[in-house]
């Protein structure tokens, strides 16, 4: 069915614009939030089951709107391994509309980058409601509380976890986005190191102050533009820096990549020797789900979070997320400017070096501007 | 308020009775369960105020009641380190009933051995609710699926758990009650470790059909035989034994006890040399939060899981709690056979030698008969 809820300008999502929003949010997942292949192979058969989804943009959103996002929580490499299902993300979803007594008028992703940004069109598909243009991070973070939503101060709770049996945790009154972090994180290692999650409730008021707007728009540019560039012999991987008003780092191949699963998260470091311009040079990559720091061989700082580190293959700007990385690998390392919103003091204190552990480290920017209203 | 609730014999319980109940309960809490005093405190200032508690008997409670569980989930050392609230019980019960949807009609302590005994009268005082002279352990166990409900197949969710601060969790649909623990524990060990519960939602029928009749009586019962027994020079510790069926197997000093705190658990080893008739030998007793098997010097098992291994103060029967031992200590070691409800294979299978990692360990039960009933 078509949603009744949908008003103003809607663009209805088909497999093509799947396809080009898959590729675009694997790049602005900067190596994590997930390979968006399996979710878009789920929405893909929603579609061709007649299922439709909408996209509205934020502008268009009411105040009174009941907003929350749905998503995955867990390792990346976790959801590689145990297949998409698409239950668990509905059944957070209806678990958190049972528990406030009210049904979601629209879903919004709570992140753009990576298989965050598939899902929630596959219960759009699922349920008829409409999905915002916009999403609460503009890229892909490792941790719940690391939204513009929670930065800014909507209340993390109530927030529901589900798993694809069917099993689901509902959290109330949580003090704080870290705490709900913490709690829904050892619940999510508990359920098998993957949940879908649907959190938090809030208004179209407070979504479109705390949004990042137009980013599944900017994804589909990026895609579009990429498959292109591919086709017509172009520049794909220049298309993305176009588009994202982003520069190259490094041009390298990959010779070593460490990784463990820690505490539900895949943290490791990825080192590239420099080929092309870059020969003779070395990057050095940390991660922890998502890529969060990029240093030289003297251990200068070339890019850091929250400006996006992209890791794509040298050629066809294809993605390369943290679980695919293997040696050999022959790569473009891009900077992308971070969205303003995740650039503020308070923003900075959730998702700056400081937040990952680099407490000595200052956030120098990059030059240039997210690509925001694309 | 009296509640309107209350049919049949009830039992109102005063300041007297709560410490008979909290010496009692302590014994039967088998050295875990959390030291019954602070949750008498806060019961006997409930009671102060003016507030009344009545205990109904088992077989008073109707098919159709709603009864459920209340207490607190943790390492006992905790609930002795952060002093008792009282909100966090009333919150678990709250957050359940408005998930279901219904307010409970009855409360049943989970276990009535330590802490857990007090803890739902001092809800039954919040609210006015009923408790019932029965409960699900006979005795003390360190995790939820070890009850004599989840032993014998009610839903262990919906479930909810809260702290202090009024933060809760709500687990639903969880497919088994050792799922449930395992959830329910890393949640408590973030909130600190130590949370209150409420589960699991059951019918009166039910209740009837599995809980163990009379403890509370029964905790009554040896708490007053002891205090009469102290206060007229009488044998304390053979008041204990002739209640419950049980026999003494060791008088001894303590000498060393290895004590850690893992997943939430009190884990340790004791170690008693022998006084008086048992001078020259030595007895060994592992526990996990509570005591699981008691050896002599030669490995030979003097008694093992779910029989009750009691550690008191030689002369005043005194419980000795996990978390209290140690080194010097004079103690009597007391083995209480288990409720018959305990001894069948499907109570075996969980709450057995081998549900505690004693896969080798054969159940030899300690003749005698558990005090049901009495």
């Amino acid at each position: 069915m078509r949603s009744e809820r949908v008003v103003g300008e809607a663009w209805w999502i088909d497999e093509a614009a799947l396809d080009r929003i898959e590729l675009g949010a694997g790049i602005l997942g900067t190596g994590g939030g997930g390979n968006p292949y399996l979710g878009k192979l789920w929405v893909r058969e929603l579609l061709r089951q007649g299922k439709t989804i909408a996209v509205v943009r934020l502008q268009d959103v009411p105040d009174d709107a009941l907003v929350t996002s749905v998503g995955g929580m867990g390792a990346p490499v976790i959801s590689v391994e145990r297949l998409i299902q698409g239950h668990e993300y509905l059944t957070a979803l209806r678990t958190l509309e049972a528990h406030i007594g009210r049904r979601v008028t629209h879903l919004v992703p709570g992140e753009i980058g990576g298989a965050n940004s598939t899902r929630p069109l596959g219960v759009a598909a699922q349920t008829g409601l409409p999905v915002v243009d916009a999403d609460g991070m503009g890229r892909a973070f490792p941790e719940l509380q690391m939204d513009t939503f929670s930065i800014y101060g909507v209340p993390p709770t109530p927030a529901a976890l589900a798993d694809p049996r069917g099993q689901v945790a509902l959290f109330d009154r949580i003090a704080d986005p870290t705490t709900l972090e913490r709690y829904a994180r050892v619940v999510t290692i508990q359920m098998g190191g993957a949940a879908g999650y649907a959190f938090p409730p809030m208004s179209g008021a407070d979504l479109k102050r705390y949004a990042v707007p137009a980013t599944m728009t900017l994804a589909h540019a990026i895609g579009d533009a990429v498959l292109a560039a591919r086709a017509g012999h172009g520049d794909p991987v220049g298309e993305v820096l176009r588009l994202c008003g982003g520069q190259r780092l490094f041009r390298g191949k990959l010779v070593d990549v460490q990784r463990r699963l820690v505490g539900g998260f895949a943290r490791g470091v990825v080192t590239l020797d420099g080929i092309d311009g870059d020969a003779g040079r070395r990057l050095v990559i940390d991660f922890q789900n998502e890529n969060l720091i990029a240093r030289d061989e003297a251990g200068q700082i070339l890019a850091v979070v929250p400006d996006l580190i992209c890791i794509v293959a040298a050629e066809t700007a294809e993605p390369v997320t943290t679980e695919i990385l293997r040696y050999g690998l022959r790569v473009e390392v891009l900077g992308i400017p971070a969205p303003e919103l995740l650039k503020t003091p308070e923003a900075l204190a959730v998702v700056g070096p400081g937040a990952f552990g680099y407490g000595d480290t200052p956030y120098l920017p990059l030059p240039g501007r997210y690509a925001e209203g694309l």
